[in-house]
């Protein structure tokens, strides 16, 4: 089974079987993704303008994600703004916007083509552009380009989990750091960056074994663990 | 207003103007019952049987958070078991008590009626039966029931955020410690147990200046705070 593949029936394993929903899976993720920033980039020791964080969400599941990491970022003090290239007809999509919006993130109306420009106002870059299964050259325009820009941003590049687009082809974005649902052997062998988190401990254990997944030792209430 | 219309303001201002999800709001506010259960009664510092918690859940939505509460207890590697004293026809019940199940968290089918047994079987106990807004008059037979056994209890009790009720009359539980959203002025000149966490450090801003909610500062990623 491929990364993606495998992904996909760990989540529909999750939804069907354990009946976890949608809202509760992409807060639980948010959160988690939000966790490992503080983990890689302490706020401690980062200057004002290291704090804000650019976080560019897909019209998909991960740009939902994207959005409650955003949510909760904001919440542990650090500077979020917004961009999402495409328009989502998701309600789940809307309402993690409006909650954004209502808590006076900024919104971007447009990504700078100039790389420079977001490499000077930003400390770091959450890319929730694409979802695991979503390869590069599926995306749409928007996100094409988002992502074509990303690429050649200086500053650190936090993905969520896309660990399968990791590496998988020469297109695919490099992030310095990556954080893991499933651990997936596929894209340990490729990442070469900083930090490798693995958030997923809310699997229940018999999912776990199921799908062969590793999951590191986590400590007290950690939701993730690096690697 | 009182506390229990504040509470319910609160969470309709939460739902409405921000757009929360209901399944949003019960897993943020059973994940943060369970750290500050953590923090009360620190996994190091308990034996194995102090590791037992009893969760009573009623069938409203303080029922739903006590679910998602024990399912983060066995996360966070603590034993809980639940008992439901009156079924719930709310499918978010429904769908959180179906992941308690497939992760092998038991159900009790009664609870027994002499309290020396559940002390000597359990290290505490989450009282996640009524609501902020319910009085115990208002609740139904077997809640009722349920709430007068562990009133006689002797074991630590552990009450989400029923902040309302922990002292409004003389057949209110009175719990060990406290878990309040909004920290109410009415419940802390009555409680006189050991611990009083606040969670709801996901209440945007704006609410908690609208609200006059004077919470206190967080730790790090922390989303309890000990008053």
């Amino acid at each position: 089974m491929s990364g993606a593949s495998e992904a996909a029936a760990l989540e529909r394993e999750l939804l069907d079987e354990y009946r976890f929903g949608r809202q509760q899976l992409v807060e639980i993720c948010g959160h988690a993704s939000a966790v490992a920033v503080t983990k890689a980039f302490p706020l401690p020791s980062l200057s004002r303008k290291q704090r804000t964080v650019l976080v560019v969400c897909g019209p998909e599941q991960n740009g939902a994600v994207g959005l409650a990491c955003a949510r909760h970022l904001r919440v542990f003090e650090y500077q979020p703004s917004i961009f999402c290239p495409a328009h989502s007809a998701d309600a789940l999509h809307r309402d993690l916007t409006t909650q954004c919006e209502k808590m006076d993130i900024p919104f971007l109306s447009f990504l700078p083509a100039e790389v420079r420009l977001i490499d000077d106002a930003y400390g770091l870059v959450v890319d929730a552009v694409l979802g695991p299964g979503v390869r590069l050259a599926e995306a749409g325009g928007p996100c094409a380009r988002a992502l074509a820009t990303l690429k050649r941003l200086s500053i650190p590049l936090f993905p969520r989990w896309d660990a399968e687009t990791g590496g998988d082809t020469k297109d695919a974005v490099q992030p310095d750091v990556l954080v893991s649902l499933a651990a997936p052997k596929s894209c340990a062998s490729h990442f070469s960056g900083r930090h490798h988190f693995v958030a997923g401990r809310f699997v229940p254990d018999d999912v776990r074994r199921k799908f062969g997944l590793h999951l590191p030792k986590y400590t007290g209430t950690d939701c993730v663990a690096s690697l």
